[in-house]
Formats: C-alpha cells, sequence, structure tokens
C-alpha cells in the first residue's frame, strides 16, 4: 500500500505527482511478487485509493494454505519493499506512503526470528517481545524477560534480514527497468491491471487492443466519479468467494 | 504439533505439500520419542487436524507421575525439535509450523534454570521471570528483580540447553533417515499409526497387511469426509479414560 | 508558534520587548518557508496572539496532498527551527517559546527514522516507540521493544537530522539578516503579513504605500480592542472552506 | 518438600521409584536438620503425601521465638538444599521437586542481603526490590530503585550465599552416606519417623522393634488406604496446640 | 520556601535558632534577587511562616509576560540556591529546608534542556521525561523512548547548569555577606520586609526610623498572636489584585 | 526497633536469649543517643514488647521543630546502627531484628542525597526515585527519570553516608563497652529506664535504689501480667500531651 500522510480523508483527488509515484509505487511490489518464484501469484495490482492506501497490490496464493515456508517468507519481504525501492529509483524522493510495508515487512522478520527459529545466530529459542493484552474481567500480561543482549542480537538478526531483503529487491528493480516504467504507464492510462496482464507487459507484450475494449465497456456503464465504489464493490464480490472480510483469505495486500 | 498459519479455519483441506511437510514433521516427533530411553512412550501418531494443529504426536507416561527428572526434560527437549529437524532435512525448506514446538521447548529450559536448579553455572538459584497475573478484586503482581547480568547468564544456559537438544536431535535423524521416509510415508498412508506400529515400522517390519483390514473396517463404517470428527471422538474416548480434558493425565503432545 | 510561558491566559497584552522577540521569531520561520523550495507556500504569518501562540506562520500546499516526501519533511525541519535562530542571531537571547516547535521537528524526525525508513544507518526497519493507549472497555498496549543499541542509534540519527536542519537554517537566517530585519519591522508594524507581501519584501520592494490602505479599511471597521477576535474570526472563514477545524487541511502552522 | 510436577491431583499413588526419590529427599532434608547446630530440632519427616507435597520434614523451635540470627538463617539455607542433594548423590537424576526448596533458600538469602545487611559487601543498606502489591480502593506500589550495578551486587551476594550452603550441605550428606540409607530406609518401611527416631537411626540403632509395636497398633485402627487422612487428622491435632493453621508457630516444613 | 519537616503543623512557633536559619535562609534568596540583572524585582521577603513555608521570598515581574528568556532562566537557577548557600555560609549546618528549592531548580533546568534547547551539547531536540497522566474516562500515556545514552547526557546537562548556578550564587553572596548579615537582622526584628527596604539595606542605609513607625501601627492594630493571619489576609488582598489564587500573576515564591 | 520475625502474635513471651538480644539491641541505640552531641536528647528505653516491637528506644526533641539539619541527620543514621551493632558486639551474632533500622536510615540518607542537595558528588540536583501513588478518580504518578549512571552514584553515595554512619558507631560503642555491659543488665532488671538513668548508668552511677522503690510502687499496684498494658497506657497519657497518634510529635522511636 501507498499510505496517505494527514488529516482530509474526504476528498481522494490525487494530484498527477502522487498518482505518477503511486504508479512505480505499485509496479515496484507487482514486479518483484511476479519475479519472485517463491511469492503468491500476483492477481491484481491498482493505484485507484481504497481505505487508507492510495493503491493496491494484491497476490493470491493458489488454493489454502496453513503454513508458511522460511523460502515464502524471504519473497515475501522483498515483495515488501519493492513499492519503496521504485519510488527511489525512479522518482528522486522517498515518501511516508512507504510506513505500512516496512511495518509489515518488520513483523513478519521480527517473528521468524524469535517465534520460528529461522535465524542461526538466535537459534531455536522462543523470545517473547512486549506485549500487553487485556481482555475484560481478566487480565493476561506477558513482559519482555530476556536480556539487553539478547535483545540487541535479535534486533541486529531482524536488520540483516531486512536489509538484505531490501538490497536483493533493489537489484531485481535495477535489472526490470524497462518493465518498470512499462507496468507504471500501464497503470497511469488503465489504473487497475489483472496479473496477467502485469506478465504480459513484462513480456514485452502490449496490453492496449485488449484493454481498450474492457475500459470503453467499464466507462460506459460507470461514471468517471463512481469510478472507485464501484471497483470496490467488484472486488467484493470477488473476493466474497473466498473470505468473509472481503480480503483473500491467505491473499496479501502490499 | 504442526501449527497452521493464518486466517481461515473452516475448511481443513490441506495440499498435497502441506500433508507431505506435516507427516515428515510429526515423523521427526515420533522418531526420537521411540528412540529416547527416558521419554515417555509413543502412544500415537497422527496427521489428521485436530483443533489448531496439522498433526499431533502423542507419548504416554506408563503411569501417573508427580514429578520430573533431568534426564526426562532433556529427551522432552528433543522430542520438542524432531518434527523441526525432520522439515529442514528432507523438505528443503522449514516452516513456521514449529512455533508451538519452539516455545514449550523454551519453557522447559527456562524452567530448568530458573525454577529447578538445573543449571550449574546458574546454580541453585531461583529467578523470577518478568510475569504478571491479574485476580478479580486483587492484584497480585511479581516484576523482574534481578539484573541485566543474571538475564544473560539465563539467556544463555537457555539456549545452550536448547542447541545442544537441536544438535542431538538432528544426529539422532540423521543416523535414522530410512525410519523417517517409512514412518512419513505410512502416515501419508494411514493417516494415524499407533506407537507399536511406529516401532514395528522402525524394525524394519510390514505394518500394511495388518493395517489395510483396519483401515478398510473404518473406512466402510466412517464415510471419508467424516473422519476427522470420528477420529477425534474415539479419541476421547480412549482418553477420556485417564483425564477429562481429553488429554493423557501425564503425557505430552508435541 | 511562539508558545507563552506562565499562568494567566486572561490578558494577552505583550510587551514590547515581547513583541519584538515575536516578530523576529514568526519572521525567521517564514523567510525560511519562503526561501526553500520543497516548503509548502506561505500563506500569511501573525504576531496576533492565537489560543497559546502569540504568532503564527502558516504555510499552505497548493492541493490536498496524501503523502510527504523526504525533501518536504527536511524542508519542514528547517523551518520549525527558523524561529528560534532568529530569536538567537537577533535578540541576545533564547526564549521558552520555541518549544512547540522543537517538539513538532523532533517528532517528524523520530517518524522519518523509526517509521519512514528514512536513515540509511537505521535502514528500513519499524521500531515501535514506548506508546500506550487506552480505550474504553478493551486496552490495547504498545511498548517499546528494542535493545538499548538500537535506541541509541535511532536517537543519534534524530539528532543528526535535527542538528543538520538547525545549522542548515542558521546559514539561511544569516544570508538573509536584511530580510529578516526587514519582515519583523514590518510585522511590528502591520501585524499580519501575507505570503506575498513577505515575498514583496525579500524582493526588496516597500509594502507600506498598499498596506496603509488596507490598515485604515481595517482600523475603521474594527476597533484596536477587539481586532483579535475579528482577525481570528477572518481566518476561520478563510480557513474554512477547507477543513472543518478551522485550520488548513494540509498546511502547518508554527 | 518434594513437589509434584502434573495436571492429576486425584490420586497420589506413586510409584515406586518415585517413593523412593521421595524418601531419600526427605532423608536429606532431616539429617541436615539434625546435624545442624543452629536449626530447629527435627519434629517429624514423612513420605506420606499431603497438599502438594508428596512428602515433609518438619522442624520446630523449642519455644516461640520472635527473631531469627545469622547462623540459624545459613542452617537454614544448607537444611533446604539436603534434599535436592540427596537425590543428587543417589538417585543418579534430579528433579523438579526441589523447586520449592530453592524458592525459599533464595527467598531468604535475598532478605539477607537486601533487607537484613547480612552482606559486608551490600552493607548495612535497605534495598526494595520489585515487587507490587494492590489493596482495594488504594493501591501502594514500590518499585525498584536501585542501579544495575547494586542489582548485580545484590545477585552476586545471594548466589554466593546459596552456592556456599549448597556445597557445605553436599559435603554433611557426602559424611553421613550410610545414615542417609539407612534413614531413606526406615522411611520407605514406616513413611514417617520422629525427629527421635531419625536421631536414634544416625546413632546407629535399630529403630524396627520399637515400631513394629507402633505401626500394627496404627494398621489395626486405620485401613491402609486410609493412613493419609489419619495422619493429617493427627498432626493437625498435635500441631493446633501451637497456631491455627495447623503448622507449628515458627517452625519450618521442606 | 524555607520547608518544614515533620508531622505537627498544629503550632508554628519556630525556635530562635530555626529563625535565624530561617532569616538567613530567605536573605540569600533575597540577595540574589536584588543582585541579578536578569532576575523579576524583589517584592517582598517574610519569615511569617505561611503555609509549609517558614518564610517566604516574593518576586514580581513589572508586567505580565507571556515567555521567559534563557537569562531569566539562569537568574532564577541562582535565586533558588541563594536560601541554601546562606544556611551554608553562615549557620554551620545545612537543612532539610532547601527541598522545595532544589526542586524548583531541576524541574527548570530538565526544561530547559530536554524542551527548549537550551543544551548546545543535547542541541535543538526535545525528550519526552518519564511521566503518565491519566484522565477520567481516556487514559493518555507517554513514556520515557530515549537511551541510556541519553539519559546520561541530559542528567549530565542539567547537572552543570545546577552546579554553575550553584557556584555562581555562592560566590555572589560571598561578596555580599555584610548586606547578608543586615538583611538577617532586619527580619529578625521586623520579620518582613519590602523590595525597597532590602535594596535600602543593602545600599548600607537604615531602615529602622521608617520602620519603627509602621511596626508600631501593626502592633497597635494587630495583636502579636495574630500577627500570621493578618499579614496573609493583607498579602492576600494585595495580590488579589494580580490573580485569583492569592499569589502573583507571573512571579515566584521561594 | 527490634523486630519480630515469624507469624504468631499472639504471645509475647521472649525467651531469656532473646530478652537479653534485646536489651543489648537497646543499649546499643540508647548509648549513641547520649553520646551523640546533635541527636535529640533519650527520652526513654523499654524492652517491653509493644506493637511489632520487641523493645524501643525514644528520642524527644527539646521543643517543636520544623526542619533538620545535616548533623542531625547524621546524627540519626549513627543511631539508627546502634543496635545492630550491640548485638554484633557482644551477642556472637546478628539477627533480622535490625531491618526497621536499616531501612529507617536508608530512607533517610536517600533523601539527604536525591532531594536534599546533601552529596557533594550528586550536587545540588533533585532526583524522583521510583514511585508510584494511586489516588481514587485520578491517578497521579511519578516514575523514574535518570540514567543508569545516576542511579549508580545515588547508590554509591548513599551506601558511603551507611557504611560511614556504621563505622562511626561501632567505634563509639566499643568505646563504651562498659556502659554497653551495664545499660543491658539494668534493662534486663527493670525492663524500662529514663534518659536520666540511662545518663547516670554511663556516668558509673547506681540507680538500683531509687528504681527498687519505684519498681516496687509500680509492681503493688500492676500484676506482672498487666505490666503491658498498663506501661503502654503510661505512655500514650505522657504522650498524648505532645500529639493525637500516642507518639511525640518530633521525637524518633528505634
Amino acid at each position: 500500500d501507498k499510505i496517505r500522510f494527514g488529516r482530509s480523508r474526504k476528498s481522494m483527488l490525487m494530484s498527477d505527482k502522487e498518482k505518477r509515484v503511486t504508479a512505480y509505487h505499485e509496479a515496484g511490489h507487482s514486479i518483484i511478487t511476479v519475479k519472485e518464484e517463491h511469492a503468491d501469484p500476483l492477481h491484481k495490482v491498482t493505484i485507484i485509493p481504497r481505505g487508507m492506501a492510495l493503491g493496491v497490490t494484491m497476490a493470491l496464493p493458489e488454493q489454502d494454505r496453513h503454513g508458511m515456508g522460511k523460502k515464502e517468507m524471504l519473497a515475501r519481504l522483498r515483495v515488501c519493499f519493492g513499492g519503496r525501492i521504485a519510488e527511489d529509483l525512479v522518482c528522486e524522493d522517498i515518501t511516508s506512503g512507504a510506513q505500512n510495508d516496512i511495518e509489515q515487512a518488520t513483523e513478519l522478520a521480527r517473528l521468524m526470528v524469535t517465534k520460528w527459529g529461522m535465524s542461526e545466530k538466535v537459534g531455536p529459542v522462543s523470545y517473547a517481545e512486549g506485549e500487553e493484552h487485556m481482555f475484560l474481567g481478566r487480565e493476561v500480561t506477558r513482559t519482555v524477560n530476556h536480556s539487553e543482549a539478547t535483545a540487541k542480537l535479535i534486533d541486529d538478526e531482524v536488520k540483516v534480514l531486512l536489509t538484505d531483503a531490501y538490497a536483493e529487491a533493489e537489484r531485481m528493480l535495477r535489472d526490470n527497468m524497462e518493465g518498470l516504467h512499462a507496468v507504471s504507464e500501464a497503470l497511469l492510462v488503465h489504473e487497475t491491471l489483472s496479473g496477467e496482464e502485469v506478465n504480459a507487459i513484462l513480456r514485452g507484450e502490449d496490453i492496449s487492443a485488449s484493454r481498450e475494449a474492457e475500459d470503453k465497456a467499464r466507462a460506459a456503464t460507470s461514471p468517471t466519479d463512481d469510478a472507485t465504489q464501484n471497483d470496490e464493490a467488484g472486488d467484493a464480490a470477488e473476493e466474497g468467494k473466498r473470505s468473509d472480510d472481503g480480503r483473500p483469505a491467505e491473499g496479501f495486500a502490499y
């Protein structure tokens, strides 16, 4: 997600500059998603704002899944950083819009290190992080109980996971600069692309012919200022098949 | 236990890959249980999901017991890690499914070090870990009151206990790779194995003849899609003899 | 804002010395705002007290905006410090009036470092700061969970951002001492200046002719002792177009 | 006390191995109690379970007492460790059953160091330990207010007190191995011994003749499966003379 | 203020020794107030007890003020320490009576360092101090979120501000020992002195003639044992002109 | 106070050994009180138990007092330690009975260092100690806000104050061993001594003649087993003149 910053949520009219930054941000997520062997398949990418997000990249596993492998986790870290890196490579500035991506990646990396035994230096040890939960009538609290030395080791290992993922994602996007420009431009034209379309663009194919028909059909039935709501309704319907909160059961939205 | 990750708990249809990983995970627990002199005897192992778990390995002491010896604790640590190690040795990836095993092992190791005087370096000293409990009407709280130096010593000793147990368990499974494959394959075929059957497989015996009859009988009375519930009901009945929460009194489930 | 210190809020009659310090403080904010390429355009600057503030400098973006770029953030840090630096350069003393500016700059710098991945040394990692929120009926709390070493790194990076911004803002004001005196004197004469007027003064133009007419008109309709309220009412009307709390939607007030 | 571990408290049928470990554990407490010049006289030792304990060693002062001397405290620390050491010397394993003993010894040692000025290195200074108490209507809380350096010094001094006591108790039991075996065997035969009987055994006397009569008398009036309750009732009556919670006023139970 | 220590507040009959210590304490505050260029003018000094204080020195700004400059803050720190230093120089002992002065000075120095950017080493950074506020219905809490290294730097800078102020104030009083004795003696005779009178004494003038008449008039209308209440009533009336809590709006009481 | 340790408070019958230890403990407090130039005059010393205390030494200032000087504080620290030191010098053991004395001395020393600016190394700085208070309806909390380095400095200075006071008090008692024995023996005979009597004993006078008459008179009117209550009633009457909680207004009880 490219997250908005500030007070006003009434209107979501983005400036052209914001649209361009958002397009590159989502294109960055999309391309890493497509290029990563262990990432879930790309479902859809859009720069139509929804909720707090200026744009969304959606991945969707091929079937339900009850666990996650380390390789998939590492892929997910790299997908998280794809948005920020695209901004950095193309837009000459970076924005506050990657806050959510960084949070999501950090949370996953901390779980890998402290709960799932996936850092060799930390070892197969479970560490409680400073958390506190209160339930009505009965409070249950777990507090940090490890040493500063352990806290430092955990911080270091989390940072290594994240900076490695960032560097690898940056290398991937640098190797796909043409694709990045092409997907961003297609997003600016069509606002929403399917996973198949992104794959087609990355293969160098021209999707404008097929899209033109589709976009026209859409514009005919929904006037411009209703586009967002219609699109959201369509998504909800589509995704409703899978889970009851309108989001894909095991998929991830960046 | 091999723990699921994610939101949807409605359907527990595992993919073939997940079933295979689960089978190796539970086979790993089972083999360490059987090979450990000081572990409780293996009662049953299953890859039929129950509750949060994709599979379960159950050990059961021969009679009620009111204390636990250090040798048995060390065996239990190794059994805990058997699941993760089997994934690592065979499946080319490790998953988030070992979270519960790592937590259980860590909790036991911390008790050994901080409450039971079982670390020579820490000595016969009792240390409070950061805990907080609230009871209605009256709050009783104990907070950490030892120094950072002590916290570090405790962390170090806990880590040594766990990494030693992990290394020893890995050595045991590497020495029993054939058994690991055989038990996993039997689990994929029969879904549930008794402790006797696992022992038979590890002795190189063929359990298919005896199982075939049993499985047929079972399939006749319970259609496939009811298998889980029937099995759970059967377990509850069986275990109900021993304790009233459906789990063996002093046994452990991994 | 130049913040008051003390108990009495009944009367806001400032001494001449206080008016002079306030005029230089706001002139400092204004000049950095105007000179910074990436700062929002200067809307208005005033030394008429409002709320807790003895004076206010208002910037206003040209259109709504949903994110903020790093370059803009750095500009904002420098604008924050413009007030204090002007006091220091001209008034031979510094006051407690910059408390709010320093807080605002620190908060932004901490977000840049801990949430938005904008410090190379900290990296693309999200760190929770010690925060605690309570909602009625259900408490949700997040506590600090990073090591002292990380806390120190964050503190160091935040300090570098702030001291660099301070030094750069000081250099900018030293290069514009004539403008600083001219804007301050115009503020002491007219109390409120528009962004256009500040720009004109900095270009060396004389705004007294055009202002004379305007000030006379104003004085004719509103007796001196009502000036504050009228001005506030006028602002509220003017700003009401943009947001419902009487402040510009995405603008900043220093 | 030899503390049970686990869930089931319904039946307290101990295995032979558990009985043997318990007998040595309580014999260890008893022998240190008898051999320590400054310990209270041994009242009774039993391996009949009561409450959470698999066995109990009871000491009883010759008269009421309102304070405790340092020599007596050091003796008490050594008595605390007698149980665990006996397990270690004879049973080839140590158990979780010493948790309560270690806790009791640690608590006493911390009081000696932080409240009673009994560590020369810490000096005549009172240090609050991390404690929190809540009373209805009004909360009174004391939190730790000393430095990490002080916390480390306290931890070190507490550890020295405990490891010295442990080493001294181990030396005492090693010097009395014959007595340890004799008392344990007598406990396995008679289940409960008076302080006089333990003293007699340690003097090399044979208590079987006198006990035989007594045990027969007891067995005649109380069938085996009621032994525990009768014994407890008898204790309560006997101890009721001194305090109203059924335990000796100033005595200690290990 | 010279603060009382102990339980009984019923009677405020001071011993002669206490009166003498109080007179020197307040004389110390007064003289620094008068000699400091940037301190508010001295309004009144008294050794008649009021509230918790055995004596009070009151300063009063010439007009309302909304901010405070650094030079004024440094003067205030020195005034705070004037009382304690006078005790130390003359009375051969120091008392617990300076507790409030030290607290007030420390609080101001911490604000200078952590909120107002007045320490060069700490820089223009805002640091939250460990604070917690609860409001009914909704709790808002801010906790410390800086590193130990920062905490140490803040402590060091606060200490430097305070010890420098203490040393400077001590130098000032050593240079005015005659004035210190003269003001103290006048306080012991007349109990209350106006700022003008203290100035006169420090100029070497004799105030006894003018006071004699005044004191006689006062004694005539108010019997000795009512002196305190009358004086307080008089103060309240006098100060009531300025603020409604009976204390001068922006003045300080030491 | 010599504080009791343990559960039973019903009967306060002390053993002869306890009485002897208590007599030396209180004699120690008394002698330091008498020998210290800056301590309040000794009012009374008793080994009749009252409340939690096995004995009490009471000092009483000659008149009401509203502050405390540093010299008096240092004297009080030495008086606090007099009890423990007497035990140590004569009784070949030290007891838990000095807990309250050590707490009282520590609390005073911490105030001297952290609130009253009486440590040169800490300087004229006020430091909050970790405290938390809750009032109904509105919680006010102050938490520690200084660095570990400061906490260590405070701990060190407090310890120096206390160990110096301890050493000085020990030297004083070693110089008065004859007096210590004489006062203790008089306490064992008469149970309660007035300050005058202790002074007489220390001057080498014989108080038995005058006491004999007094004790006889007392025994005649109050049978032995009522002695405590009568004595307490007498004290309450006597002390009631000064404060309403039955203790001397500004005096101290050790």
